[in-house]
């Protein structure tokens, strides 16, 4: 055995597949290692593929990280293209495979490594076949998209899923001149990463860019010309027209090799891995879009395919099957996209997700300046924080903006990952200078808010109660405290509603609240918490203010036509 | 007592002061709040000072973050401009004031704020009062030198010190149309952020800038025109032109008038605080700028003055104050600068500081892409983390990139303040998507770089150690396996340097290395570590690569002219 190359066989190119050969080859200089492939090219960037079709990449080549040619030159590693992996046999030792040109072989391992990826999940919809209906999950796929637009220049899309990938494609149509329509079957947008309010942002960012979000809306079936091209899409309540359409509700896990070999598949149907990213047969690893992670907040299994958590684990792969022992811990559920000129990003769970794992919760929506709010081109940032209310411990976090939403994300990330509190995020020693954050980030408001709502310094009500509570309350003063060019623009259109700026305010007697149950708002909350606390220093009994004031307000504003 | 007002006195209208009277005043709404500024103007940011010299930020008004006025309308908090705190009497609870027509009187206190802020240090050098030598400390400082620029127009401007303060003044005045020279006493810019090799990323930029710094050099004297005005900087070997001048060499704490109440002053030289920012007299607390920190990595007591610590602190002392009990556990260090287009930050120590410490140290320089690879507008981020090598636990990170250098920073100053090692570090689940990140974030990087020297898997030398061991020894190949562009354009020119790309070098036999002790690089250390690996695998016995290559090479680079 000491003589003899240990065989290393890696089924499947995406990012995981490549990524532990890789790094089995820096750790195991002497290995045999191969990589099957089904399609014709390995290690592609398939995050980037909304990018090519918007032109923002200009080459399909540019997808492709590293060839064949590549990885025999650089790291000797053999990789086998247009190969299936046809079946394991554990007790041989063997994967059974078939080349382009129908050969069929076994091929031995020592370890094996599935990296089976995922594949989007298209429910059997009437007229799925058309032509000019698309789903995206390779090269191929993308290739057909950009094929189908170049040659038939279609004018308007429909969108099946508001989900990460509906809503890159949603930009991407639109970069290519197309109106967009998209249909979400839940009640808002990107609705498994953001809480309802958040994604009103999203709503509303969509509807200024012109795409036509039908939210609540089943799609039920395509309907084609003579020729054969999808010309209309029907959901439960509307027939809408398009030339092209693109299905993305979401992904299943590619497991058919390792449930035909007998390999644990999980709760969440994809493949069960214990830390060290070994599968129910120690002698197979599997990581990547196929296999399901533990959520370091909830500890449970969940199935959340992405390119980082791809890489991280074909790095503990690589090492593990070199005859090294990494870990894997799990995840918490990052997420970032892109959304026209928006960045949205989650970490950890929502407040929703946090409920429904039985925590409870408390949150606060701030939304202070991305930098110095003196600095030139400062732009807002809106942070939802929610924590445990018990102990303040750090749950998840939500963010929107323009400007360095990722880094606000990340340092919750890492503040989750080592289980710190609202206090301990609060007092971080974060990165500050007026060109790259305000003195106080957006982060520590948020902790900060949270720390006084646990100690009863800030009294809010969400926008959902209070939409509850605003239909037959006549004891309910909806202070609006914002200016009156801001109130000009854009407001609450409600009985309960009353305009008075922080400067009268400040004036007002302790008469002003008159028994009734207060709760202020303004754009983004810091004058609401001020008007609070001022409303409560003349007298008043009964002060709240609005979570996160207007900017997340999910209901219809009323905007004034000048 | 039940029934007294509790009255609450801040001396220093900077960040510290205002922040504590409002949180005091949030907190208990009957308390008598008064603040004691000396100057005409409080609550202004210090931060944005250097951006109005430059233009960037056009009224100075705009650095007036709240009024008097404001303060007392929405706050109830009175503040006294131009009032002078002469000197407290604690038995008495009492502080001596004068007011700007010279009165002087006593102002009671039950809780004292100190909030006395730093003043820039201004070496007795010769000629330092002469007209067009400044320092900036406050915005009559700084609307002295905007007037000065205005009225006198110059057209060099000299700066003596390479801190933050200097290079973002020496950005303001090459705004501002100046050919600009800055003096360095130590070796580097930026020397109490940077180590060495990052610090030649700042130098080169500054560089490319036409701003010329002249470092180890010893300013002497200032000489001036017979009317009075500066015209020479004189340094120990240099006389430089200059028809204004900035002094920017540090700045002190403003003590004085706790020295004389007798409160602890600490080994820094600043005001000594307990964890709730009490002094040695428990009614006496003080914050920001006048007060040391602890540094959470070592333990000891520093002097790191900042805006965003001052809020901070302001925030825990105005709960203090108020009744409540709050604690500010200390800082890290974090810092970040914009120099030019380039965004400069550190956090936790350097590896000059670790090893000052007692730390044995780890440390990776890496330079990956701020974004996907393929993704447009990419450039690169370098990446220096500093761990110690017992135990893998997170120290320290340097930053410098055109693009999101404090995302990088904040999420390495989060996982210091809990105490992460390199492992957890690399398995974050960071916020990943093409526009915003590439699969592996630099963190990642660096962290698995650590990683790999921990466990011999990667080997390195520095660029000192390198330096040292390239006099004299004819057994070192330094190996430059870049690709024939890059080569063409800028190299190290020495007789051990050998030029072969990775392309040729795949190709070579075992014969290559010929018994040679090998250093490989390339622009950032990638395919350098490719080059060890794939050099090892033909047999070299000792092959390393050069920390962070090229992108970090201090030393001069031999760069063709075509």
């Amino acid at each position: 055995m000491s003589e003899s190359r240990k065989r290393i066989l890696v089924v499947g190119g995406g990012a995981a597949g490549p990524k532990a050969a890789s790094r089995a080859r820096r750790l195991d200089p002497k290995a045999d290692i191969k990589i099957l492939e089904a399609g014709k090219s390995v290690s592609y960037a398939a995050c980037g593929m909304p990018y090519y079709v918007s032109g923002a990449i200009r080459t399909s080549k540019q997808l492709v990280m590293r060839t064949a040619d590549y990885f025999k030159q650089r790291l000797d590693i053999d990789v086998l293209l247009e190969t299936a992996a046809l079946s394991i046999d554990r007790s041989a030792g063997t994967v059974h495979c078939r080349d382009s040109e129908g050969r069929e072989f076994p091929l031995p391992y020592d370890a094996l490594v599935l990296a089976t990826g995922a594949r989007p999940f298209v429910p059997p919809l009437e007229g799925r076949d058309l032509n000019g209906v698309f789903k995206l999950k390779d090269i191929p796929d993308m290739l057909a998209i950009a094929d189908y637009i170049k040659k038939e220049e279609p004018r308007r899309a429909a969108i099946i899923g508001a989900g990460l990938i509906g809503l890159e494609m949603a930009e991407a149509f639109k970069a290519r001149g197309m109106s967009v329509t998209v249909v979400e079957m839940l009640d808002w947008p990107l609705p498994a990463l953001l809480d309802e309010e958040m994604a009103s942002m999203v709503t509303r960012a969509l509807d200024g860019q012109g795409v036509r979000l039908l939210l609540s809306q089943r799609a039920q079936r395509f309907e084609g010309t003579q020729g054969g091209r999808v010309k209309r899409l029907i959901t439960d309540s509307e027939a809408i027209d398009c030339d092209i359409a693109l299905v993305s509700i979401g992904v299943r896990p590619e497991t058919s090799l390792a449930t035909e070999a007998g390999l644990q598949i999980g709760a969440t149907r994809a493949i069960a891995v214990n830390e060290f990213l070994q599968t129910s047969d120690p002698a197979i690893y599997a990581g990547g879009d196929c296999v399901e992670c533990k959520h370091l907040v909830t500890g449970k299994p969940v199935f959340v395919p992405l390119g980082s958590t791809a890489n991280k684990q074909g790095r503990v792969i690589g090492t593990n099957v070199a005859g090294g022992r990494d870990t894997f811990p799990g995840i918490i559920g990052t997420a970032i996209a892109k959304v026209f000129d928006l960045a949205v990003a989650r970490t950890g769970l929502t407040e929703r997700e946090a409920a429904q794992a039985g925590f409870k919760v408390v949150s606060s929506i701030v939304s202070p300046t991305d930098v110095a709010e003196y600095y030139p081109g400062v732009s807002q940032v809106t942070l939802k924080l929610v924590a445990d209310a018990e102990n303040g411990r750090v749950l998840g976090a939500q963010c929107i903006g323009k400007a360095e939403v990722a880094r606000r994300i990340d340092v919750v990330a890492t503040a989750i990952s080592c289980g710190m509190d609202v206090k301990a995020l609060s007092s971080l020693d974060l990165a500050y200078a007026p060109p790259f954050s305000p003195s106080m980030d957006a982060v520590h408001d948020a902790a900060n808010v949270v720390r006084n709502k646990m100690d009863g310094t800030a009294k809010t009500v969400s926008a959902q109660q209070l939409k509850k509570k605003m239909n037959g309350h006549p004891d309910l003063l909806m202070l609006d405290v914002r200016t009156n060019t801001e109130w000009r623009l854009s407001r609450i259109e409600h009985p309960n509603v009353q305009h008075t700026p922080m400067r009268d305010l400040a004036l007002s007697g302790a008469e002003f609240c008159d028994g009734k149950e207060v709760v202020a708002f303004c754009d983004s909350s810091i004058r609401a918490y001020l008007a609070q606390k001022m409303l409560e220093r003349k007298g008043c009994k009964d002060v709240k203010f609005l979570d996160g004031s207007l900017i997340v307000w999910p209901y219809k504003l009323y905007e004034p036509k000048e």
